[in-house]
């Protein structure tokens, strides 16, 4: 069978349920942000994920220190996901030849600016040469006590739908990235093309003049002037630790709770889903960035649709019982997006001029 | 800087050096099996392994299952060498399009038959498209009580030397494989050159009768008889839990422990560069077996140097304090190969006719 049959959430279902938790230490296991494991006085967390060169991440769009970064607070996020406090982090790298120690060195410069951030130490990890690209995976640890911990699984129906921050920067950023890629690409082919006919014609001053025009394209400064908010967002992205403080705070915990990082709609999926239930996305409740509105402006893209399934935003998605809309209702940079209903409803987009869609999730697929 | 220039060891030094612990539940960072972290009641026990296509595995050698087996056990092997109990892993991997459900199903069972064996959940993980072949990575987990943990670190000078059952098997097995391998593709060649020759004479009949025998040559089956061990220690190593219990009957606790998964002499470099003395190792202790010995005259290498660099034994490395000799020295599979010196006198492999030679070690290079 094709394993874009199952697309990646078929399959990680397929492996879940072929395996059962047996030992005594395991509270909890594969389908969350993270497993929890009693350790007796604490639970501690643990959660891994794998970045693979040109699936994950294009060494044209990122430098190695952001991308040590951002691995970071990928593995940092999970654990806050889980109402966690982050503890350690271990850091694997494969290596192809084209990787130099100063790589390496900025990879990991990224890696101890998250860790001093978050306050989280690095404790392990692999090396390894690889054939080609660069594969990294981060498992990173946490701790919390016995029951502090949220899972996916506890939404309740008439709960508020909350995220923290802006949604769909990120993917923006990604798409202003891409498209100063292509300019540059454009402009390398378009010499390459003049400089042919020049050769051909046996034109060699206008062959030096394409010449020299190639090697000052090395120096391409993408245009960037006032979408910095954007380029940040994607290459380096915060988690939002700030608002479990808030929430322990006002007294408030979270019924279900996890991170955004494949995009809004795909993470209702998940806790729908685990909670049974449906809900109701109110669109002109979305919180969108102003940078990120004129952006898909001009690219001609629906701004809603990149804030539900854009992905990267690393922000945080919870839900929390209606009674405490008046605690949560005041907390800066907390947006309540929409409300938990019962399972028969559905999954729905409410848009602005009151029609319902249904939302829908992605993940990866193999081509 | 190029990578080759520092070596696995030395790059790994370089980012432990650039890191410091500041979490107070991290008890111990990296440069051991596993990282040790403060949970309270227990010590919970982290380590992560790698695992890239071309690099750490050739799946012409290799099945899926095994694999998944395989590279489980690289994971439990970690935990055991801290003296913990292996209780939780986590596993990602990587797929790139070759890999169909099937093959995803085959890698999972053969981790379940280790977490099955070991008595360790499947708690989490990643999976990810990749542009390549397939990369893994296992984090696995476990619990000590404080205090319980062995460190690289702790030998003592006129410390035993001890291992386990026996060593440079698994290197033999892949060696076997490789010679089938090369069989198989030097009957290949020369069938296409043959087919060559008779297309270029026109013989219709030759050309039928070698593309038949090339087509046949599907079914090659390998000779493996007699040296099934060789394969059964390359495919699918058993990490040594029982010197843990054996070690706990006898009340003794080593003062260092670690795996050997790349060579006696490369992990023995580890305990003693980490504990600050030498050692001396017996060429005549060295446990070989017979099939390995066997084997080792065939393809004209020397079976000593077969049992300190061969990697994958997965056999456990430790040092008793020599007043632990009595309790010791009966328990079966256990083997006493030298003892640990002042640091000054190095690390040295004393021969059979009494010379010492420097025991060097290794670790993966980018070419």
């Amino acid at each position: 069978m094709e394993i874009k049959e199952l697309g990646e959430f078929g399959l990680i279902d397929r492996i879940a349920r072929s395996f059962t938790n047996n030992n005594p230490s395991t509270v909890l296991g594969i389908g969350d942000d993270a497993a929890v494991i009693n350790a007796g006085d604490n639970h501690t967390l643990v959660t891994t994920d794998m970045l693979m060169e040109g699936i994950n991440f294009d060494l044209t769009y990122i430098d190695m220190e952001h991308l040590g970064y951002k691995a970071a607070v990928t593995g940092i996020s999970d654990i806050l996901a889980m109402n966690g406090t982050p503890t350690q982090l271990l850091v694997s790298v494969a290596l192809g030849k084209r990787f130099k120690v100063e790589d390496v060195d900025a990879l990991y410069n990224g890696i101890r600016r998250a860790c001093d951030k978050w306050h989280v130490d690095l404790v392990g990890g692999d090396t390894s040469a690889s054939y080609t690209g660069l594969a990294i995976t981060v498992t990173a640890m946490g701790l919390c006590k016995p029951g502090d911990e949220v899972k996916r699984s506890g939404a309740n129906v008439t709960d508020i739908v909350c995220v923290t921050g802006d949604l769909g920067t990120a993917y923006m950023g990604l798409q202003l990235l891409e498209r100063e890629k292509s300019v540059y690409y454009g402009k390398l082919a378009d010499l390459n093309k003049k400089m042919k006919e020049a050769e051909a014609k046996g034109d060699k001053e206008k062959l030096q003049q394409f010449t020299r025009q190639r090697s000052e394209l090395n120096d391409f400064q993408p245009d960037f002037a006032g979408r910095e908010y954007l380029l940040q967002r994607e290459l380096q992205p915060e988690a939002p630790s700030w608002i479990l403080e808030k929430l322990r705070e006002a007294g408030v915990k979270p019924t279900a709770m996890m991170d955004i990082t494949d995009g809004l709609s795909s993470e209702l999926h998940h806790i729908c889903s685990q909670s049974h239930c449906g809900c109701r996305i109110y669109e002109n409740k979305l919180p969108i960035d102003y940078q990120t509105a004129v952006m898909a402006e001009e690219l001609n893209m629906n701004v809603s649709t990149c804030a539900l399934n854009g992905g990267d935003d690393y922000e945080m998605l919870f839900t929390v019982p209606v009674g405490d809309y008046e605690k949560v209702k005041g907390i800066d940079g907390l947006h309540q997006v929409g409300y938990i209903t019962k399972e028969e409803l559905g999954m729905k987009l409410v848009t602005r001029d009151g029609n319902e869609f249904d939302l829908t999730a992605q993940g990866w697929k193999a081509e």
